[in-house]
């Protein structure tokens, strides 16, 4: 599984294709998660989707916002399947509820389906129905929790721009160390900054759900997919530079 | 709602925009079904994926043919959120499933969560798994009855490119007679040609869907969506030149 929510406000097409072939080349069966990235954030906060519908004018917003990610999840699906990945695309505002800001149901037969068959279900941050907000912003985050408990996977991996978790933020602090392993009493003692914290929550929340997946799984690493091999490398087990989760 | 399976290689932004706008200015509640059109139908075909799958390969052209109506469906979607219609994409792939071909179920819950909040739920003929071939083609016709029978629509409206039902193909034979009311019997009387046969069925499969939905709906009109206004009229409930299916 990979989420991808870089500080990138543009896709980057050469990368995505690039990690496709690695999963592929894997011959691993895998389910697939982005995050909204830049096309999903800005106008969903602009429009304040996170706290619910209260006005008519966010569906409006809400619909926009749908397109986005779905034009970002279009170009993912288009580099897969050009690097031999039989994507399918499971957007969660058609196969999940939430409830209060939770994902609520995810129709997990829909996602086994398509494995089954042999393909590779893709699914994204997305506006999805509530039942008690209207609706609301489902993360890749909440997915990747609600799809590791549900098929156990051998291995969880998030896939982001810089090596790990660090101790402080590696693009301004160069003193930022790469840890090795982290778990909750690392989390506790994370300088706690403003960047990172978007719509669906901050890179703490973030962390908190590894945590709580590194359980479920054998393995979960958040790696840098900038490094051409380092995803691949991973899925086939070998030990690559990463930051491990445990529980 | 809405089918549009012209014979158009191209997608038109004007004429979708101006149908959106239509139908937003109607302010009925509305739910809306578009073909693959030529975005889906050439690669579907090339692949035989309406024949099910049984070849590996045909996997990786499913997924092909994925990404092509979902270009085609975000169009349709930006162009409806552009006139103020707030659209919300729900593609059969991740909300349904097939048996033998045949649509075996729909999730009608979520189309219900969202036109509830007021928003307009669009679907499309689409690659869905099924159950005995793996994948087949659920066309926008199958999606329409399903939703027919139960919504029991006000109206079921085709959009086309022509201004009805007609005795031939009006684009070939200058002789060819607008059907004002079309039955079954008019159906039995109909030229057989093979112009039409898509991987979804021929025109008169679809004439065939649109007599069943006639009993579910107050009134079933095929019509002519390339002369401003005439849908927007119909939706209104003013008379049109238009075909009234009858069962």
């Amino acid at each position: 599984m990979i989420t991808d929510k870089g500080r990138y406000r543009t896709f980057d097409p050469d990368t995505t294709g690039r990690l496709a072939l690695e999963i592929a080349r894997s011959g691993e069966d895998v389910v697939l998660v982005h995050g909204a990235g830049s096309f999903g954030h800005m106008l969903a906060k602009e429009h304040r989707l996170h706290l619910g519908v209260t006005e008519g004018s966010q569906l409006l917003g809400a619909s926009m916002v749908m397109s986005d990610v779905r034009e970002l999840d279009l170009e993912v699906c288009r580099r897969m399947s050009a690097n031999g990945l039989r994507a399918v695309p499971l957007p969660p505002a058609s196969c999940a509820s939430m409830r209060d800001g939770q994902l609520h149901r995810l129709d997990l037969d829909v996602f086994r389906s398509y494995l089954k068959l042999g393909m590779v279900p893709v699914t994204f941050g997305d506006v999805v129905r509530d039942e008690v907000r209207g609706l609301s912003i489902c993360s890749g985050d909440q997915l990747m929790a609600a799809l590791a408990r549900e098929f156990r996977p051998g291995k969880v991996i998030f896939v982001t721009d810089v090596d790990g978790v660090f101790t402080a933020d590696p693009t301004q602090d160069p003193r930022a160390k790469l840890i090795g392993t982290v778990d909750q009493k690392v989390l506790d003692s994370l300088p706690r900054t403003e960047r990172n914290v978007d719509v669906t929550g901050s890179i703490f929340a973030k962390i908190r759900y590894m945590i709580d997946m590194a359980s479920l799984t054998g393995e979960c690493l958040v790696l840098n997919g900038k490094v051409p091999g380092r995803l691949e490398a991973a899925i086939r087990g070998e030990r690559v530079i990463a930051s491990k989760v445990v529980s």
